[in-house]
């Protein structure tokens, strides 16, 4: 399945649509001794570079993030499964490359936290703003960013949220939600933060506003999390599930569900959960022991944890980028997918799972690609979140750390070190800058140090979005019954008017920027439905010049704000 | 002495000449936590990209090597020197970016090994060829392979060899030697093999083939070994320094000395050797050890012993490139450039050391890419030879491994991590792709995924090299005195004229591949000098047809072969 140096020869005729590849199609085993026997290049690639640098715009966006697979993640599983000098035929094909950033900002000082989480990165390419570990596209003060799903549903495009993670983890739910803490999946979390929570006027839980934001397709694990029940606005008291079910939501748990869906749209999103937490790996092996890397040599196994019921990453990447194709649509979409356990499995010194889920990356690398090339205007970026532990070290040998040999696709044999942890321990990310890599119109931007905050600018600018459009649903106030400037005594009642559902709207009695009383809290108040009410006793106020200020926000956190100048005059 | 918007700006309109920037001016804490303040990228660089392709020929190749500097290395530098938000001025002004891959070959199985050491890994990129760990520039079986700067040599270029290491050291060697064995520096070193001595009819030890292959520019340590002697050819029983003298080398041994150089030519080339071992590093600090990474954080110092007698390697860097270039000729030149000691400090787990050779060797991609931007026809590569141990591991964190904590120019905590070797052990190679970054003609073939093999045919591309052109001094046969087909009888002298002095030269009598006697064992024979002769007593040998093999060997150990058939009729 390798791209052969007769691809370059068909591909460079095609201005922007090139794919570079290999100069041959390397079998295993070929003579890598002689001199030219490694070469990658079949020559002067430089006309095929330059046919690859597309500056138009994309109509469709799919990017793929492989969580925790920096440059050594990616060459061990290339040698294990292609050989040392193959080629994946996904990561190794997109025509453009370079290096980005990811570092992270120290929630307290503000300054440059060199190792980021998956919280912190995913924040930074899916809104532009660096921000602290832990925190899901709210900024070091705890604002909310929008992020590219977000922005790219307000224009109108279709959107897709794919992981092989529970889909409340850091990477999924940086495009869906604004918490403060990541482990905020539901509203019992005990890492959510007050002001997060839906009872506290926050903008809820990540899986409660994963339901609010309504991707298209949303595909990964994390099942367990639905069972908690929503403890405030419209669906209080319900599940999570019930809740998606009742917002008809399309609920898959199998493989062969997922095959079934004939189609995704706001009417009815797809959201498939093939797991209770994250999805099952595709491969499993020995891990890695303080002696393990002068036992005898070892191959992966496939997991069978990972059944016929679970869709792998490839599967899941082509039914969403099917379900979310519309040619007949001016409007394309935007799709994020995330190979997950390739971070998961690094954290847990597993060389083979570690391995297996960078090969199902990649299968969906190329899925996206092939997408891509037959389209002629999608722009597809691969990268990764952050480096990690995994090295590969010298063959037999061990380290201060944890070690596995394996025998790889050549028959030799490749040494895995994981140096950041003890045995039993989470190994470590680390801070190294990483490699993205892209094809299609504006792919050209990943060339060079770039960080990763460079890609939501990248994608906006790709897709020609308004990033100040609204969403939506985005509450428009229709009336107040009080015009400006009103003078008012007694009981006084004040109602807004929306032409539709916010996820809350306060009605607030301010006086030189002091909160006087609102209607989350006063008495005959409502804020929720289209028709939320401030009740007054303006008796309680001492006479004098007040504000009333009005903000609905709308379910992904957009908001539509007003001020009317008020005069309290009782006798 | 950041690059700015204004710079992308300015140098957009300049096809070819172009160095891609930065979007900002990033001062050491600006405010990288609003939307947007930590971007590399000051909008859509397609057009930066598409100009920084030039599929024409060099002139001029510069090749710069940063010994063991990963992506890890790379950015545990800049993190330091230049802030996380901030740019290297050489590395990271590259216009155009891939990775590579870097495994070595088993000695004994012939698959790849795939952790490379730096033998191996400059074979690759000097030779085209994949060799066995500890080789330098021969291939698997032995055989030499011509080397990237023995070939511009041949073709008329200047060449020059730069690095901190001991000149004899793998990376500056894979240019000018063909060894079995990177050790074998001097001739009594116990690493040479018999086939590499002299008095065996071999290429000689490093130092020696470093004197035959005559770089006009050769600086870096190494001065000790000089002190050995030769033990067979021209110069036998005088040192190597007398015999570097003898051969007109002009030998510099401060800083002072080297800035007053003015020329460095074949008739007297330039060695400059600033060390008795490897040159002393920039800066130093204190290394990694099992509770460094917990200690209070430190920063680097000067090192004491880099005194204003030893030159840095950007000043070595610029010194070379003002020998060597001349506007005045049609010829240009090959220089490989290296920064040894990145790797020897990674070795030694000193976090200090290690960056602060990142930086000098930052500092001299920065005056190659400054001549490059003048020159406009020059070729910039600046890569690694293989990735290392240091990792970028949470702040203040310890690991099973070797840590310690630095503060960088950002005010902020950085821990570096060695995981492949205990205290007081060498830290190890690793077999991670690594960065590759290029500017000016042909630099579109770093691009993608390449191996370090492919940069040999894209330099000798891109300098439109005859890779067979006899090297200057390759003996040319004159006459033999025998006719082909002739038959002799009794005693015979074969006698060999050439044109100009041989390494040596093998005359064989040979039956259907057999050697049956030779000119390096045959008594009255001799096999050096422009008249080698192969003494027969034909008696000695059955009667019957015979080939008489000739090859002469040259300098750089390109040779010329003659076959003769000659039948042996004594009565």
């Amino acid at each position: 399945m390798r791209r052969s140096a007769q691809r370059i020869a068909l591909s460079s005729a095609l201005v922007g649509t090139l794919v570079l590849g290999a100069a041959g199609a390397y079998a295993v085993g070929a003579d890598l001794s002689v001199n030219g026997g490694a070469r990658q290049l079949a020559g002067d690639q430089s006309k095929e570079v330059r046919a690859a640098i597309d500056a138009g715009r994309a109509k469709n966006v799919i990017l793929l993030v492989g969580d925790g697979m920096g440059d050594s993640e990616i060459t061990i599983a290339r040698n294990y499964a292609e050989g040392a000098a193959g080629r994946f035929d996904g990561l190794d094909a997109l025509p453009l490359t370079g290096q980005y950033t990811t570092y992270a900002l120290d929630r307290e000082t503000g300054l440059p936290d060199y190792v980021t989480d998956s919280a912190a990165s995913g924040t930074g390419w899916a809104t532009g703003t660096k921000t602290y570990n832990g925190a899901i596209s709210v900024d070091l003060e705890g604002a909310p960013q929008r992020t590219l799903l977000q922005i790219a549903k307000a224009n109108g495009l279709r959107t897709g949220d794919v992981s092989t993670a529970e889909i409340q983890d850091a990477t999924p739910a940086v495009q869906v939600a604004h918490v403060s803490h990541r482990k905020c999946y539901t509203p019992s979390s005990s890492a959510c933060a007050d002001t997060d929570l839906l009872r506290n006027g926050g903008l809820g839980s990540i899986t409660e506003q994963l339901l609010d934001t309504r991707p298209d397709v949303t595909l990964g694990g994390g099942l367990e999390y639905f069972d908690d029940v929503a403890q405030a606005g419209q669906w209080k008291g319900k599940t999570l599930l019930e809740q998606a079910e009742a917002r008809w939501y399309d609920v898959v748990t199998t493989a062969a569900d997922l095959d079934a869906v004939t189609f995704a749209h706001q009417k009815q999103p797809l959201l498939g959960l093939f797991s209770a937490g994250n999805m099952p790996t595709v491969w499993d092996g020995p891990l890695a022991t303080k002696a393990g890397g002068a036992e005898p040599a070892v191959t992966c196994d496939e997991n069978p944890d990972h059944t016929a019921d679970v869709p792998t990453l490839e599967a899941m990447t082509s039914k969403a980028i099917s379900l979310l194709d519309d040619p007949s649509s001016k409007k394309g979409f935007f799709l994020q997918v995330e190979g997950a356990s390739i971070d998961k499995q690094d954290h847990a010194a597993n060389p083979c799972a570690q391995i297996g889920e960078t090969v199902d990356f990649d299968a969906s690398v190329k899925a996206a690609l092939d997408f891509a090339e037959a389209d002629g205007n999608t722009l597809v970026i691969a990268t990764a979140d952050h480096a990690h532990s995994s090295q590969i070290v010298y063959p037999g040998s061990t380290t201060p750390g944890l070690t596995r040999t394996l025998t790889t696709v050549d028959g030799a044999p490749m040494t895995i070190a994981y140096g950041t942890a003890e045995e039993g321990g989470s190994q470590a990310h680390t801070g190294s800058q990483v490699r993205i890599a892209a094809y299609g119109p504006r792919a050209a931007n990943v060339v060079g140090l770039t960080d990763q905050t460079d890609v939501f600018f990248t994608v906006n600018d790709a897709l020609n979005l308004d990033t100040d459009a609204p969403a939506a649903g985005a509450p428009v106030i229709r009336s107040v019954n009080l015009s400006d400037g009103a003078s008012v005594r007694g009981k006084q009642k004040i109602v807004v008017k929306l032409d539709s559902e916010p996820k809350y709207t306060y009605i607030e009695l301010n006086q030189g920027g002091v909160w006087k009383t609102d209607n989350t809290k006063a008495a005959g108040s409502t804020n929720a439905g289209t028709k939320p009410v401030l009740a007054l006793d303006t008796r309680d106020y001492p006479n004098g010049d007040y504000t009333v200020k009005i903000v609905s926000v709308g379910i992904d956190g957009r908001s539509t704000s007003k001020n009317l100048d008020l005069t309290i005059a009782n006798r």
